[in-house]
């Protein structure tokens, strides 16, 4: 039996969730689970079923569409493995923690390629039979070094873009050419302490509790929706640099968290946040 | 406008949504906010909405008893504040917690009466002009006790019934008398530490953390499904009365998220567990 | 056996530990319960020391001068209750959280008064048997709003002043009239959400967990150095009222363990930060 | 500049904190950081020092030994990495994380080996250059699979044992055979859910949160001194499955963070108990 999961965003009206069942009651398809969320302020109505039976992937659409108001936005994804480009820098945990669980066959993944500006973490992805590729942006300005980045994520066609500590500043041809593609782990409780070495602020700052937020990537820096937080308690006997090691541990979960819920179809962006589903 | 919160619990069967959802439709009722979920195991249907528009409670309930299975248990309540008896022994936190949420009008209920085996908390309450009993249970035997409480109890006609930290083991009779309407606390993170002096417990196996269960009262102490557990870090510097103290805090927001969640209608016992819509 | 409270803030030097031992030592002293905290950065010195026996306050610290920098800032503070006065506004919350504690004897403090530019919480303050002032802002400029505040604290002659959402901006004069002994609650997750309506700005953003900060208060606007943090979860379904009744949750949590530890005299302020032993 | 870390451990007396630091200051040695704790029931003294300066192991072990109690353990490590084994059988979450770890330059530790009762870890372990030794259970009682456990951890001499994940029950021959050495991630928030399969346990009991706890092997099993607890969210949506899954993030941080309080010698058993300085 196919499972499918469909994603339905669109503006409210009355009759939606009996329109959409009907559809499916008719297309002899079952509800496996179904959640619905309609935000009071902007009269927005997101829905995800997981739908098991045999499905007709453009009739369905069709008919879906006929009871939708025109600017409902459909997608109907097969439940399996999406592919996914990870981009990185020099730290280990955040992507040594996805290698991990990549070939304890807990994500829910194709990793295709890791992409870095530095060649520090080829050893380590390469032990785990995953193509490396190293395009350092020494002697290159932003927009070359990007160019050569879009050019080989193109390459892999992914469905997600994880930037496991990718530590540059993304312009917005990067942005606009991954809409809604690219997720981040930021190493702060954001909004607090955005930019440059969160960790060392957060110190000066003398704050009880850090934290990590794993957002979608838009124009703003550190600005985008929010996908995931945690956070974890700290102390007046804490360098920067024992923050910096506690807060490792967070962004790696916070990381992993949040890529399974892109990778299980889970997260509507809506406006500048998101609806979780 | 009116709103109504529909509560159904059922065996799973196809077209469940869709039948539902055309009832409320040709009602002409707006459904402003629905949760669904399908438990895997035991096949069991839970759905929870919130609906608006002109309802007429019994035709409603008749057509959607029409289009659902025969053991189907539904519910229609308006949207309104619950009656509920509070029941304490001599601890002001849990219910000095109550009566300023109370009186601060954070509480969708009508607090009734609140009753107690001890006098301790009698100035508490009626500065807030609540009407307060004291039960004491020196020379009855624990059948007589009970049947003066129960006694009391039912004078207010309670939907809900909160034991806020009410020191008295409970008989079946008791429980039988109020099926899924008592409300605890334990001052544990059940199924650590069942029974007496849970600090002391948790004290001597010197565990990290501590926390505290809200759980609806059934036959077997401690056991029943369990609506909203939170815990707290300690070290071993606590003393088994620091642990009491700093559970204390758990405790008293335990089982006021559980009692909004019961005031909400947003629980549903299964088994013994709870469904949280 | 009378048990003090001795503490030193100090630049470090060699020898520290030791001649204060000897010096406690040779008074017949007994230390119950020591901490000692070295900041790397700074090479700032804090010991807080629990000591028993008979003790000649004058003696012993002429005895501790001797053998400490001349820039040490030693305290010794019988184990005892202080004089606290509260500050409110109109929110029931936080200062009903206080009042409950302090009738349970939760406590190491003897509320003088509680002074409010409100009387929406005149009643409930009575109910308590504690004094209430209203200074109404109304007609007034801040400076003199603010002068009549002081002189009514000033007749309480408080050891601590705590603001329980008194949500009017404090001007220098008034700090600087009660240094290092003015305790705040502030509603966000510092530095996160400084401001005004930090819920509604929270809520703006999308994020993922919600949370409140104690700290003490400096001349910039929730600056100060942070004695206590936590926080609490939300999602999208969450309204910016949703949002504030959860965070009430955790600003009286967070409120009344920074409390605690100044009370107990657990809290130094070094710089813009805390040490807490 | 050499750093050591002294450990004492010993009933209390009057003066030790005098006494003590008495003998460091005449051997020229500054204390870095400094932490004591007696403990109010057993009246037993514990005390980690980090001491820096131009340490005389013997003439300063023989000077302390002088002026502490006759009982008194006194240790003194110089600050470095210890020798560590790994023992597990198939999971790779927590094992992975470690070696992530261990690469990246996080750990305090030299991993000297894996060694497993399956070889469904062996390629994971060899990516890393570290020696793996599968000793397979099978056609062995327990005593023999013991006996060749031991005989191979011996080779390495290791200062500590980690179990990441190890599913067999351990005698009380190997408990005794490396005292107060082992230590072990259970994936329960302890004592609830002792034994097997706890995951599926707190599925059956409906709970709200579920934890994992690193400890102290002992002969009595998951009965050993807790060093580390934490715990996560679950729901009512959540399998059994769902439920390991959430839990193994909190695993593998659990046991990495008490892992690394006993690398740097933070941790002294005190009965079934831990005191962390």
């Amino acid at each position: 039996m196919e499972e499918y999961i469909l994603l339905i965003d669109t503006e409210d009206a009355k009759g939606l969730v009996y329109n959409i069942s009907k559809v499916l009651f008719a297309n002899n398809l079952n509800i496996e689970q179904n959640a619905e969320y309609v935000d009071p302020d902007t009269k927005k109505f997101f829905m995800r079923s997981i739908i098991s039976g045999k499905v007709s992937h453009n009739i369905l659409l069709k008919e879906l569409k006929e009871v939708l108001p025109s600017s409902a936005q459909i997608r109907l994804n097969k439940k399996e493995k999406k592919d996914v480009v990870i981009l990185a820098t020099k730290e280990f945990h955040v992507l040594g923690d996805l290698l991990i669980r990549y070939i304890a066959g807990e994500l829910n993944a194709n990793i295709k390629a890791v992409i870095a500006n530095h060649n520090h973490l080829q050893d380590l992805v390469e032990k785990f039979n995953i193509p490396f590729t190293c395009i350092s942006a020494e002697g290159l300005n932003r927009e070359e070094h990007e160019d050569k980045m879009i050019a080989k994520i193109n390459e892999y066609e992914p469905e997600l873009i994880v930037l496991a500590k990718y530590m540059r500043i993304l312009t917005s041809k990067f942005v606009e050419t991954f809409p809604k593609k690219v997720l981040n782990i930021h190493h702060s409780f954001l909004p607090a302490f955005i930019g440059a070495n969160p960790y060392k602020q957060a110190h000066e700052r003398g704050v009880k509790i850090i934290g990590a937020t794993a957002h979608y990537v838009t124009n703003d820096l550190d600005e985008g929706p929010i996908v995931f937080q945690d956070v974890v308690r700290v102390d007046h006997s804490y360098s920067w640099e024992d923050m910096r090691n506690a807060g490792r541990n967070v962004e790696k979960i916070v990381l992993s968290n949040a890529f399974e819920l892109l990778l299980n179809d889970r997260v509507f962006v809506h406006g500048n946040k998101t609806v979780i589903l």
